[in-house]
């Protein structure tokens, strides 16, 4: 039987450097000593205490079908959250709760793009990306960002793409490449999306992660509250990813259609899960500092063993739980440094290729184990990297 | 900001019937004292032992990212019960598990329909189902089914529709008629679908609230496993509405695709959402017969009330939590007896125009309040409509 174009060419046949990830996942399985530093998981559980919170919500009854946009007491929280770190005002109208990140993202580009329109993203990219724009029938079409310019992406190359498209998505701070996007490329990507009149997505669910450097909301840049939907999780900020729980924060005309579209697509997310989010938001930035603390650590363990040598350089870990790793010196493609390194130390990490083209010639490697085994882990890539260039 | 024409062109402006349930909401929320059998949500929680379950299984830390299939265990559960109820051959990658009922509609649809795709649904109709199917860009047809039929769609009504279109979703046992389709309705359903060479989706989130007849899974007749994608869903079966968790089975081929879309749309389901499930699953048809229980009950107290009158004539009450009611011999709208009704008495009904064109003239009752209540509310409502026809 036939499926639909669409689904059958979300992602493209062949390699897209994953199977790294798989393998070092099946050599675990099968009994292997691995240590993975792959994707973006915790290496913490999310909190008892919103755990509890969650039960409290399910025993007290909220085990019905709650509200379609969210229920007004989390949609008020996440406003209040993005107007006090933005200065951007922001009503509950202005929210839809979604159930995680990635649904946000698929309806954000349903409710902009419609079959054929272009869409724009930036390379590198987190994995979904181009899937997701497929997904709802659009085009996707990447604009790079170069190491040499710490994965910014320039004035020129955001401007040159930008004719004819409908929507341009961004990521700060940025998974995979840990750049935090500066006052001039946030500007440069607000006058291109005026002049070209694009929607700007802006996935900002690293928020609470930044080492250096400001996180600068895109919303907030003149004239931009009207063209911007801002893509929001409690995944990454408190630990919460198996919880499925964000929002869309956009226009009240906006959010109004995606309320009708997630009655279509969702209906919905369960009510015990929003009042945990409930919960977690309600205790404010300690929480988030707690979760985001050990990252914070592992960068600066990552700085300190990264100025140890001078064959692996680093972009500036400026965000996010991940370091993107230059290995072009050693002469391998990330694929093969990646799987080599898999072999020889049973260390899993991402080739730059899996996020790609202009990571090519890197790896990413999420610092999502325990400080101690993470600096082990890092010295024997080093030295890896060493051995291979010498 | 121009949004896309799919999501602003996704439900039909205007009236749709449903102003009755929201004004009958916010009466409720003015506390005025409303009686509401409006929609599909039972008057019990959770079971406690579910919610239990979940909790185990998150304070034992399930709360990182799920395999976006589902859990192998959750699978294997939803495979077990569809063979062991149908006599299909099913196995865990025959199945996706889902946010929901509604996200498994929408994902089967994306699954087999392009953009301009022509597909078929039965009128009446579950409110979402058009959305749903203009949300992946596809065109829906209507299909009437007649009250003179016991709502039950003709061959050749069928057969007659079929002509270039791609897919076809039937609801049985059906909401909002309460009709279970027959082994003939379903033997010329699966006709059409193999001579037009269509995809059946087959909705049967109501397969364990069945009054008369059977229920008959239409994947399982003959050379229909292979064309047939299968909506399930918890809401119903277990009184999980809230926790948003279903499944599409389909062929292997199909749900490998899927897979890759639920990465691009959802990334999965909860970890504990799904270990509540499965140990929900595990309780068997006694926890699935006590939660359908009181609509059994609320069905027999429909039928006796029903014989002691004949203005009201229902369509046959065979399967689900409501009661199609016809009301043509007051010479009114469903509309308008829907809103008199409310203003006299305050109970709360959803017109049979919210269904689409082939209900128009009758009201639907959710069987969803106290036994005595219930009977209390029908008994107004009869004799309220016996004032009209007078």
């Amino acid at each position: 039987m036939k499926l639909s174009h669409r689904i059958t060419h979300l992602t493209p046949s062949g390699s897209d450097g994953w199977e790294v990830f798989y393998r070092a996942r099946a050599m675990k399985a099968a009994g292997e000593n691995v240590l993975e530093l792959t994707i973006g998981e915790h290496d913490i559980r999310t909190h008892a205490s919103i755990l509890a919170a969650m039960n409290e919500s399910a025993k007290g009854g909220h085990t019905g079908y709650a509200s379609v946009p969210g229920t007004p007491e989390l949609r008020k929280a996440v406003a209040d959250r993005i107007q006090s770190r933005t200065g951007v005002a922001t009503v509950p109208e202005n929210i839809l709760i979604t159930p995680g990140g990635q649904a946000a993202l698929f309806a954000a580009h349903n409710a902009v793009c419609d079959e054929g329109d272009t869409a724009l993203y930036i390379d590198p990219y987190y994995a979904t990306y181009p899937g997701t724009i497929r997904g709802v029938g659009a085009i996707p079409k990447a604009i790079p960002a170069f190491p040499e310019n710490g994965f910014q992406p320039r004035a020129d190359d955001i401007a040159r793409h930008a004719q004819g498209a409908t929507s341009l998505l961004i990521n700060t701070p940025n998974n995979p490449t840990g750049a935090v996007y500066s006052k001039a490329t946030l500007s440069a990507i607000a006058d291109t999306c005026k002049t070209h009149d694009l929607w700007l997505i802006s996935d900002e669910v690293y928020d609470t992660q930044l080492w250096d450097g400001t996180h600068i909301s895109p919303r907030a840049l003149p004239d931009m509250a009207n063209r911007t939907l801002v893509i929001g999780s409690m995944s990454k900020s408190h630990a919460m990813t198996g919880s499925r729980v964000g929002w869309v924060c956009g226009p009240q005309d906006a959010i109004e259609h995606l309320v009708n579209l997630a009655t279509h697509t969702t209906y919905g997310v369960p009510g015990y899960i929003q009042d945990a989010a409930h919960f977690a938001l309600g205790q404010g930035t300690p929480l988030e500092d707690e979760i985001a603390a050990p990252f914070a650590r592992r960068r600066q363990i990552t700085e300190a063993l990264l100025a140890t040598q001078n064959i692996v350089k680093a972009s500036p870990t400026q965000g996010a739980m991940y370091a993107m790793l230059d290995i072009r010196a050693t002469g391998l493609s990330g694929l093969d440094f990646a799987n080599d390194l898999l072999d020889a130390h049973g260390i899993a990490t991402m080739p730059g290729e899996s996020f790609g083209q202009a990571a090519a010639g890197h790896i990413r490697v999420a610092m999502t184990i325990a400080d101690e085994d993470y600096a082990a882990a890092l010295k024997t890539l080093l030295g890896f990297a060493n051995d291979k260039a010498a």
